[in-house]
């Protein structure tokens, strides 16, 4: 079985210490001291912990084989050693989002909001990986649970890529967002 | 909540008698005498059910806006009283598949299959529903349910339509697949 199916910890210990969290839109999380990343879906919460969200890695949905090619060719792998800062933003997006056909989402996902391309110019200093919730079940939280991975001196840069995507048409379709900003435990 | 997640369990009794079920690729399931459609996503298997499989409905991933209004002028809902017969047939696709990117996928989803426009031409006679199970969690049986209602003169259409999906290049991507043909209790 290959590892697709991941759950997000959230409570007092974890590899990851929660530096921050903002909630830009929708309920609030708990408040958390640390997040710990395990493989698996969890049926029931670890002792200690207060917010669990489970997300699965599936087939991509809107890039191209040439976008595809560019990403993989530039893009960095999870687990770097000097990437000791990440961010866990999860986000659901409306109803109307989810209404539209393919090709009216692929449009406002790259010709008007270019997610690629903005993703693009910060690779490889930003890691990236996406986790989908939505088709986990009917109730699930978040549409997306979404994590990257960067060292200290490309903060700022995370910062930018950041502000591009939440300027951008496609986040007009977002209605729930949370910003967990972590550090690891170790470092 | 919406009903999106739904189980479809096979056994012993229930709505619709399976009146054939055919393997055409994978490990075939039990032997059934009947199969009951249930909204929600069952955690334990009913007393008597001898397979279980869940799906759930999700936004179209390949289909354009002018797909999707050609598709819903014609379309016909389920439960129509004169719909006595129906087909479950569960898929799974390649690992192959999975790794294209969307616009490959697209390409062989419909500019060479032809997927929609074979489909369109069956409407409004055979109703159809799809069920999505890949990202319900790492270790689904299928990636997904289909699901058609038709009226008993309406089965040989029906036959004609899915030879000629499955002679398309879409279906080299296919490796598993049952064919559950079903009967209206009642009827």
């Amino acid at each position: 079985m290959d590892d697709r199916l991941f759950t997000f910890v959230g409570g007092a210990s974890g590899s990851w210490r929660v530096a921050s969290s903002v909630t830009l839109a929708g309920a609030p999380p708990p408040a958390l001291q640390a997040l710990e990343v395990v493989s698996g879906g969890l049926r029931e919460r670890p002792p200690g912990a207060t917010w669990c969200l489970r997300g699965i890695r599936s087939n991509e949905r809107y890039v191209t084989r040439t976008e595809k090619e560019s990403l993989l060719a530039v893009q960095a792998p999870l687990g770097r050693p000097q990437a000791t800062h990440a961010a866990l933003i999860p986000i659901r997006k409306t109803a109307a989002w989810w209404a539209l056909a393919q090709d009216e989402r692929r449009r406002i996902f790259e010709e008007n909001a270019r997610h690629i391309e903005i993703g693009l110019r910060y690779l490889p200093a930003v890691a990236r990986r996406l986790y989908h919730c939505r088709d986990l079940g009917a109730d699930e939280p978040y549409d997306f649970l979404t994590w990257f991975e960067f060292a200290a001196t490309d903060a700022p840069a995370f910062d930018t890529l950041l502000a591009a995507l939440r300027a951008s048409e496609e986040w007009a379709y977002v209605d729930a967002e949370v910003e967990l900003r972590l550090v690891r435990s170790d470092a």
